[in-house]
């Protein structure tokens, strides 16, 4: 009755105790979509549904030997989420380099949904400098797009997009959820996938509250569809879907911000 | 459309990259069982699918202040897995006296599938003396039985679960799959649920390969069970139903042990 592992993400990303984002809601991502998730902490965090407390990134050389132990456990996709520092951030761009023609998510973990700040602008540099260009697709919401173009002084975030394709990735997932424009009163929120000859738009009814772990979802998601061998467009579409639907059957806890519901489609 | 949290397990484990034990296996368990995990990592693990090359403690002051900061999320049950160190397992326990009628299921994780001890005679007697006390019901196969209880020589299971039982906690489900008995040709495995005034079977046809993660599977399960409010004795015979629900339908790796799936319901 056994089967055949299903595809392999190999998730770098920090862990949250809530559950609500971080590694063990990529895991929930990756399952919910049919993938099987290989994960390996880059920090732990002190976090509740208001905020994140206390960040203490993993030593990157367990990181490093956690990967190498592995060993020949197939990978068919990565996605990379929070890096606090240099350290880890290095080592999840060695660890990248390992994998050679696997697609990577990267999730521009900058800031938590509570307003805690998760970077600095010398993380942000390096991130750029020394990661983004391994990257098949970034995921960035607004803010996360400006903090990593900072030298951009205006609003155009086209123009930031194609400063990230330059610097080496692929594509750029533009989300548009966390920081509405002066027009959001709109009932819709409008993605853009940035490619290097394109650019292409979804529009989604705007939900009402706000979600704890909505980004992870999203990547986790796409690196899970990529893994099974959508092209980047179809799996950013997916992604978007599922992400959708997890957060519109979400789950309203006593205090905080709401949680997503991977499950959805069984509970 | 949001719903109420399901009712929240708190897990002290953990974290094994592979997914098939360990805090990610867990909160599958516990997902898949209608609960919501809260995780707290008690340890980093660098394992593949064959054996565990290196574990190492979390800082025992990160745990408890993360169970601090997560304040009153409410806690309906709590599964604890490995406790690699003293100071883990005594933050294991003062973590356990804030929640006061709250179910406490332990698995006592001493060593790996592989065959990597986990343990030492003084931290295994240290569980005797400062933990078991506090746990509703203990999941002990025959080997974390018998380390638990050295001082009694032969192999009689019963003597051994009233000895713990003696150490004041209410419940021992006896797992009988790890250990073959002489009798093990027979094509069932039996595990036993000992309770300071009974003792109860289930016999279940034996699966003929090594699983990983079959013991976390089954103990997050109970506790799932347990936080839904099931009694002690159905909520034993859910997550064993679970569990070889779970193994039945594992996956088969290119190498190593097999991994559980714990999503078998949905795919």
């Amino acid at each position: 009755m056994a089967r055949p592992l299903p595809p392999a993400v190999l998730v770098l990303a920090g862990h949250d105790p809530t559950s609500g984002a971080g590694l063990v809601a990529d895991s929930e991502a990756v399952a919910a979509n049919g993938g099987w998730a290989l994960t390996v902490p880059t920090a732990l965090t002190v976090q509740n549904g208001d905020n994140v407390r206390r960040v203490v990134p993993v030593d990157s050389a367990i990181m490093q030997e956690t990967v190498d132990t592995l060993g020949d456990m197939p990978v068919a996709a990565i996605k990379i989420g929070l890096l606090a520092d240099a350290a880890t951030l290095d080592a999840a761009a060695r660890i990248v380099r390992r994998f050679p023609g696997v697609p990577v998510v990267i999730d521009p973990v900058l800031k938590a949904g509570g307003g805690a700040e998760l970077s600095t602008p010398d993380l942000c540099q390096r991130f750029v400098d020394n990661l983004i260009g391994q990257a098949d697709i970034l995921t960035p919401n607004r803010h996360e797009l400006a903090r990593l173009t900072p030298e951009l002084p205006d609003d155009n975030d086209t123009e930031r997009a194609v400063a990230l394709l330059s610097a080496g990735c692929q594509g750029v997932l533009v989300t548009a959820t966390d920081d509405p424009l002066p027009s959001s009163n709109d009932a819709t929120v409008t993605h853009t996938l940035h490619t290097p000859d394109n650019a292409r738009q979804w529009q989604w009814p705007r939900l009402a509250a706000a979600y704890h772990g909505s980004g992870c979802t999203l990547a986790a998601a796409l690196a899970t569809r990529l893994a099974a061998g959508d092209t980047l467009t179809v799996a950013c579409e997916q992604a978007q879907h599922f992400a959708w639907q997890s957060l519109s059957h979400g789950y309203r806890p006593a205090h905080g911000q709401r949680l997503p519901n991977r499950f959805f489609a069984y509970r």
